[in-house]
């Protein structure tokens, strides 16, 4: 077993700073380990203390009779590195560190932090600033806090780790009131050493758990996580994220008007969807998804049957799953027979959806008929009963009748719980039935399990790029010319031009590239050309000379500077216009794909795609970054447009994503705006473009 | 006392139908009445009974000693007529009739509805299929159903009408559980005389309610309800609604594009929107906003301050309320300086947002410091407290402390609370702190509070539009020249143009409009006509001959037809496309704006206003449709484009709404597609039309 295995299921467990007083926060680990009945040894260190309870008690670490798998550090920040050092030189697998004043006051709590990790050396650390974990699969607690603490623990397998300790402990409490039961318990706070990847990588192969929740803050690790998340998906273990900084999407400022677009959030997004996490939307869904992904129970498409002695409630609930896109159909007509054939009184609807069974249906095997009929109807892929008031007279008898059903069949069933009665829907719910009292987490929860039915890792791209030889690149701004040379050389097909300095040059260069060009002004320094009056469309050989005069007076006297070179390109026609760009953070380099024009950009209308580890996207992710934009059809042949050349759209960001991998850390700036998609097979061809490099 | 009021007020109420066993449904009345101690006289009515209880039972309606104020029929459909027939000619104010299987159950059950109606002549009626009201105010329980009844209400301030009788007994179980107090439970179901709008009105005049909560699932009378909801406004008595029938939005099939993009479900929310009412999102908010509300503190602004004992919770609450605009700022100087005065230990967090007191900062004296100086500080228009695990061995001394403060400012005083902790809650929102258990409750709470300070009653269009003159109307589709016409006679500005038959004609026509001209076949028939090649833009005197005969030709070709009229237009340029149309269903007319072109289109960004109940729209409502417009920046002098006539487009939007509110019901249809918005002070122009009339 590793050191994390160790942490988690320790045969031993050391408590520097035990006290013998079970009412204080010192004496709640000793006392929380005994009441659980842990088999394994527990070794309290308190150098005034003799005993606790029937345990001897030990005056230092150095006089422990055994190396321990777990020590539990509760002294305060200014001595926790001295055990932690002490411990590791013992051998210590693991070490929890309670005490806060790290990194989340400052910077000389971050120097203690360091101080700490370099203490630990071999060791692990969970923490500091973390309340501990929970192992309830074993009944093991190690903690201090109440909040981790309870008579009888609801287990199950939904393993759990939080970035912050108050939310672990809420989520406790309110998984153990609605029936919902949990495998592990793991606060990692500060992360100094071990991080959520690490205990995802752990909970992966912890045969008790089915689901993993997390509670994000950060992700300090992303190639970690990536990859943890990956490996828990080829295992078949969902992972569900509540994260939060929802609000400050956009918030960080990006030099380009498209990575301004995409807020650090957003990366978040692309990460989860890239790797399979299904994000949970609200703090609630953290429990709502995973109780129903817990089941095991598969979803394979939209069709809901809503079972429900009460109507009102069961519109409800099919009212708000059309909200997300599921169908409540009808029962075809040899369901709508088989229900009928219960003869559930005069007043039943049965050849409708809410299938209403009214009171006389609520005997257990009239229950048990209808969820027959419903699970093995051909129309139906899941199904959700509605609990009423009615119903509540006799939660066993109904809990045991819906249980009964469930080896029928792998489909879904849910229960909605219409009056207040957790107590039922906790029964429910620890009867295999996931029960909630909101309609918006049915929604959520069979959402989630169709996401998990569906969801493919996405295709690594079919063989990464072969380097591009590019001559050693200047840092800084390079001008639109030198830009675009360098996306043509990843081949990103550029629009012609040519670079002149003279009205003769400029007139030769229109007279080669043929038909109307664009002239523009040629600068590094100056990125919005328009503003200075730096760009003329629709010129021909004739007009270009003179254009380029007025030009080069209305930019001097925009910016005290007369510009001594111009760029004369082929104009683009005919084409849809998008943009290409990068954006970048913490979490990693996205490409970013938007509609051009300033409609698409008020509703910011952009896709984003992490570069994965090594190379750039796939075919298949450039185009699914397409198909995600709200304006697809304009790509598409909508209202009687031409087709838009798609493909050369998917190489181009194929390749704008090759160069961005290739650069790597050297870029820091990179945007096509517009690249124009012509018609089917005439390809696309960018007109503009920015690279800031390092 | 009307009859509503002696309906929710009785002095005697007859039980049609009444058992001597309190355990059946029909003994269930007088047993609810007796419980509570109704003050009122209770006469039940069955011939085989001479005595429930120490209660004189009646043979029949004939014998009761006295008229009563209310009956509550339990009979069946089949005999509810005719006890209804003779409480009304008794002389009964108001009846409440239970059975079910009325126009619910299809065709018959609609005649039994019709025949019921018809039995009450002048006595009002609740119900049918309703499970009755109860008066919370005055303990006074008119229902023969389980659900409605409990051993001690929740008294509040909240009176609740629903449209469905489950949904009433789930709202009053869930208010119980959560400390939440009701004034009035009126469930209306069938509606075939009193309806929502009758007990909204009674409830803006009943003194215990502050707020209205309503669950609906249709308006049978939208200007009733209109009305009643101007008046509760007036009153300031906020309304909140949660509507059913969300996700058939756009089900109905319009004939018009723009009227397919507004979907039923989208005239309520204008109706809701322009009354005042309050929408709630979700089901949870029908209790979360209206409790929320019931306080009668003000929110004047978008700054939120979170008091916490815990890190995380603390930044979930945020991090929600800036999803939805709140601000979350650090607290100003001099309240810093307050807080520190106050001494809460060294860890707390005082120069930031959440304001963090820590562990320490739990004591009742140290909470009452802070609060005092949140709810003082000039930085902070409301105060979310977060209540941790920690604060619950304490709930009482907190829930004290804080209801200590609440008198010092009339600022919204909200809890989170984050532990499963739902006498904690109960205890809070019972003391005058309305407390949430998901972050999303608070962010609905606050916003509804801002809605109420803030929302004003549309101003009435300035005058009524005098009638325009217009001459004998044709039924059916008008061509586009006879549309523009009559679009142009309620003064919508339309293009220049002239009906044609010869290319002579049209080489006149173009001459005399001058510019360049737009050509277009003429027909009530064919409304697609680019679809047919009957469009030609760009057109000179010149070349207006050659096109219109190639356009022939080519139309004849689409529809076997020769076209023998057209339209020569004079061609509209540099302006912004917006669609203006006409939306109709059982809620009104509504006139909707939308943005021109695919783009906006594909976002369906499109606003909508009903007609008021006379006259068209206001200046002031026109203005904000534009507004709405997630593209309004393209009319408003977006990245360098020439601001719109936004004036010139408001008197066109009055206008059209002016032609819509005088033709009345025989408007099926209109719509203008595009009317070009030119730069200011240039006006709009029609540039197409539609117009179908009854």
């Amino acid at each position: 077993m590793n050191a994390i295995g160790r942490l988690i299921q320790p045969r031993s467990v050391a408590i520097i700073g035990a006290s013998a007083d079970a009412s204080k926060t010192a004496g709640r680990p000793v006392s929380y380990l005994l009441k659980h009945g842990y088999a394994g040894h527990i070794y309290p260190v308190n150098p005034k203390v003799s005993q606790i309870g029937d345990l001897k008690c030990y005056p230092d670490i150095a006089s422990l009779p055994e190396v321990p798998d777990v020590a539990i550090v509760l002294l305060g920040a200014e001595r926790a590195h001295v055990a932690v050092r002490e411990l590791s030189a013992r051998g210590t697998a693991a070490a929890i560190v309670l005490a806060s004043g790290y990194t989340e006051t400052g910077e000389l709590g971050a120097q203690r932090q360091r101080e700490l990790l370099e203490a630990a050396g071999s060791m692990r650390l969970l923490g500091p600033n973390t309340i501990g974990l929970v192992n309830l699969t074993d009944k093991i607690v190690l903690s201090a806090t109440g909040a981790l603490e309870m008579d009888t623990f609801p287990v199950g397998s939904i393993g759990v780790v939080s970035q912050s300790g108050g939310i672990l402990g809420s989520l406790l409490s309110r998984a153990a009131a609605r029936g919902i039961g949990l495998s592990k318990l793991i606060s990692t706070s500060n992360e100094v050493d071990l991080e959520l990847a690490d205990f995802i990588d752990h909970l992966v192969d912890d045969e008790a758990t089915k689901v993993i929740a997390l509670y994000v803050e950060t992700i300090r690790n992303p190639a970690k996580f990536r990859a943890a998340a990956l490996r828990a998906a080829q295992a078949g273990k969902p992972i569900v994220a509540f994260k939060i900084g929802r609000s400050e999407a956009g918030a960080k400022a990006a030099v380009s008007h498209t990575g301004a677009m995409a807020g650090a959030d957003r990366m978040y997004d692309a990460l989860f969807r890239q790797v399979g996490v299904i994000r949970a939307n609200t703090f609630a869904d953290l429990l709502d998804i995973p109780a129903a992904l817990q089941t095991g129970r598969r979803l394979q498409g939209r069709r809901v049957a809503i079972l429900t002695s009460t109507g009102g409630a069961g519109t409800l609930v099919s009212d708000d799953l059309g909200m997300v896109g599921f169908e409540t159909p009808a029962p075809d007509s040899a369901t709508a027979e088989a229900l009928r054939a219960l003869q559930t009184g005069d007043h039943a609807v049965l050849d409708r959806n809410p299938i209403d069974v009214t009171l006389a249906g609520l005997r257990p095997d009239l229950l048990r008929g209808a969820i027959k009929a419903l699970l093995s109807s051909p129309g139906y892929d899941a199904l959700v009963i509605i609990v009423g008031s009615s119903s509540l007279a006799m939660p066993e008898l109904m809990a045991g009748a819906i249980q009964d059903c469930l080896p029928l069949s792998d489909k879904p069933v849910l229960a909605y719980v219409s009056p207040h009665a957790p107590e039922v829907a906790a029964l429910l719910t620890q009867r295999g039935v996931p029960a909630f009292a909101a309609a918006e987490s049915c929604s959520a929860a069979l959402s989630a399990l169709l996401h998990r039915s569906t969801w493919q890792a996405p295709q690594a791209a079919e063989t990464v790029a072969k380097p591009v030889q590019v001559d050693a690149l200047p840092s800084g701004s390079l001008d639109e010319a030198q830009a675009k040379q360098l996306f043509a050389k990843f081949k990103v097909p550029c629009a012609p031009e040519r670079v002149v300095c003279t009205p003769a040059e400029a007139q030769q260069a229109a007279r080669e590239l043929g038909g109307r060009v664009v002239l523009k002004i040629l600068s590094a320094d100056i990125t919005h050309k328009s503003d200075v009056g730096g760009v003329a469309v629709n010129l021909t050989p004739e007009t270009i000379a003179d254009r380029m005069a007025s030009m080069s007076l209305q930019v001097q006297a925009h910016t005290n500077t007369k510009p001594e070179r111009f760029l004369v390109q082929q104009m683009v026609s005919g084409g849809t216009e998008v943009i290409l760009g990068t954006s970048r953070d913490a979490l990693g380099t996205a490409i970013l794909l938007g509609m051009g024009g300033v409609t698409a950009e008020l509703f910011q209308d952009t896709s984003l795609r992490l570069l994965p580890e090594h190379g750039g996207l796939s075919r298949e992710e450039a185009l699914g970054m397409a198909h995600e934009l709200k304006t697809w059809p304009l790509l598409n042949g909508y209202r009687g447009r031409p087709s838009a050349d798609v493909d050369a759209l998917v190489d181009a960001i194929v390749a704008f994503s090759n160069m961005a991998a290739q650069l790597g850390d050297r870029l820091l700036e990179a945007e096509i705006n517009p690249i124009f998609v012509l018609p089917q097979g005439q390809g696309v061809q960018a007109a503009d473009g920015v690279l800031v490099l390092a």
